[in-house]
């Protein structure tokens, strides 16, 4: 696990609109991160929002990631999906090659992978498909970085395969004492206040621990900061937390 | 156009089931074939079926061609669409990149492209379409060959766009006196007879012409031949056509 | 084709958002129109977004229609598609018969349909198209209304099948000579000033013609007045439309 | 629970093809079974084989079964996937709702309905699950019977729901010593030898017991029989099947 204790990244999920809908203000929030979660066509993300949000984050030194998924459109991917192991990783693989290939016509190239949703949740606790999402990344190239949280099991499967493995935290969600997110639908799982997620997120970077939902600081390391696109005030929000951390004395830079 | 008199390529759709529906039998195809205009999701092919299909051509030493099509799986991508041309590049692009990735992962590249279907007739007419193919191909790899019926848009297209065009004649299809072919579902449009499509693409290659449904002879220039995989008796025909070609003095071989 | 002169239907397109995507502002069109055109999932609509859409309109008295479409998320139905009749009849149908059973656990019913998008368009030119929807509608109910642009093949296929056609005409976007709309995407296709399309949706029903772009009075009779929900604005301009009309002492009630 | 000792229903799943890939003999298998779930597009099933299936039923006397499912295509409906109780109703009633339509035109009606693949295992241990689709049932119409395997959460739920519940057995499924079924994938999971299948269903209907693939004789009351429709011989293993409940002296006819 990749760590740093005065540099971190912020990340954001991008591209998520889908044909005539649109979500989340890809070009505000591409000011402010410093790498962008683009999704893949599986939970979001038509073929022509993939080229414009990469040519965006080309154009503003902003690294790309793939924001890899369940293939479940109605659901935006946040439905757990029991995938065999083996069909996982060659649709995980089909969505790294496209999003990648897509990139490069922009002149960029995919500099990490990350799962999204249910899939990023399962890959916590579940060793199966968390090996199946890195067994397609190793297969695509070895030297891509997996964001991950920490401690769970997509760390010791990245690990596993090989590969780099990007712990990252959240500023807008709630932790449980054991390291977990709050599962969101819960009360209190998103942190929609720009002031708080901010002075959060400079205490996490600055202290390398967390607080958890009951209070107690929770120690981490983690190179990336994740802040959420599709909350409503998601730009405000980045912002007020990009700030903070400026303020803070750390320094905002991919990892990638 | 490139053309070459005594040697031909032999191309065929595989790649095509698409998670519990199984079309055609790839493996069979792959040992009489010298390209494989493997699906890329759109139309058919799921990831796991692309990745394999892949990994039994590149075994064989058998070319593999990005068979792009409409977003139309319950239409199979026969059904043509009004795809406006920025996102229709965006579309094959992504077909593209996906299949190009899953080829590297085992071992092989993506060596040219053939449009799918409802697509590939469209873009015989069609120069807003085929010039947007066109486009999506150089975008991703200038050098990459587009498969196309010669006299149609898609051909000046590929030109205008600075690609190699590479003229096919299809052994198991009729064709009008304009050497366009006549089209899926009217009387004698698919010839099914093994023996009748292996005589006629002999017959094809070594004249440089081929037989239109009225019976003139019409000079044609092409460096491939098709034969669909999902006729009935798909594989019984190909082989015939192949051993049909060797008897008469013919080398199969790819063109990639 | 069904008309009145005193009498006028509002009609706007609702229940388009689809997953995690939320498109217009269903619960306020609901308060200002008098038929709900409720996407019934080829375009958009998921299952909840129906259910609710069919609950928030019989709640508020508003007649229910089944918006058909191609089957085309990716392009919200706005891609015009080549399906055979037999195979765009049992689509339609498939979607009348899910709206339909929708609304009635919801306590109402499907009273008439309406086709989205590109499939309205063609079925205003092409009679195969316009009699393969209007069957799907004969089939499932003939008494129900086929809502229709005045003067083009869905008018008359919807006749020759027995229904009961009913003409629309459109506050919001502009008009050839000949009747028929400009095309989106063309300059001025659209009008997304409410006080414009107010003015012009009270002199349409009133004088019984409507204003071509190039400022002819063109008769016209119709008995439904389409205002767009996706539109920015589209609440204002609704209700804009719908106070105009009772100014002009019109009557604002459904066909159905 | 509903049961009879001297007559059982056979039923088996149809309708299974989707567009241009063909799975099953539907028409051959219509000859044998007395009840056809019928897929409803989710997994399998495009709106005109919808159509043509229920024609079909309808024809012969068939009950007609709506096979409901999550949504995914790509898996057939075999991947377990995590939806809201809330959204999982909306779905399922879409479901049957489309097929009731459907067969409506064709004469018919949807007599039951039938979770399908990994829904059906999962709403035999998830009461929330269950209660969901159990919900859809009676929302759609609460006279519908809920096809179910004995002892699940299935058979709760949907008496919870008031539905009437009818129980089913396997012929070509091996059985554990707790009633439940060995999962697909585990050897001697599925049975596709025809006599063996077919000396088991009889023994099953008239013994009113199952045999656990350990050998004990587990006591079960069940009104109707499964036999699936795409394993390979399917329509050979069920005339077996049906022959050898005919000499047994078991009256097959169904339930509904």
């Amino acid at each position: 696990v990749t760590t740093a204790p005065d540099v971190i990244d912020l990340n954001a999920d991008l591209g998520e609109s889908f044909g005539a809908w649109r979500l989340g203000d890809d070009d505000a929030l591409l000011d402010i991160v410093t790498s962008a979660n683009i999704a893949c066509g599986f939970h979001a993300g038509d073929p022509l929002t993939l080229r414009r949000t990469c040519a965006g984050a080309i154009a503003r030194g902003v690294s790309i990631g793939a924001q890899v998924s369940y293939r479940d459109l109605a659901g935006f991917g946040r439905r757990e999906m029991s995938v065999p192991p083996e069909e996982l990783t060659a649709e995980v693989l089909y969505q790294i090659a496209a999003l990648d290939g897509i990139a490069r016509t922009e002149g960029g190239r995919v500099r990490y992978v990350k799962p999204h949703g249910a899939l990023y949740n399962r890959c916590v606790r579940d060793p199966v498909q968390a090996a199946a999402v890195a067994d397609a990344v190793r297969a695509y190239d070895p030297r891509l970085p997996l964001l991950a949280l920490p401690g769970g099991a997509a760390v010791q499967a990245g690990q596993d395969a090989g590969l780099t493995v990007v712990a990252e935290a959240f500023a807008d969600r709630a932790y449980r004492a054991d390291g977990t997110l709050v599962p969101r639908g819960q009360p209190g799982a998103v942190i929609s206040d720009p002031g708080r997620a901010a002075a959060r997120a400079a205490s996490m970077v600055t202290s390398h621990a967390l607080e958890s939902e009951d209070g107690r600081q929770v120690p981490v390391q983690f190179r990336s900061l994740c802040v959420h696109g599709d909350t409503v005030g998601a730009v405000t929000l980045a912002r007020a937390v990009r700030e903070a951390l400026e303020r803070a004395g750390v320094r905002v830079a991919s990892f990638a």
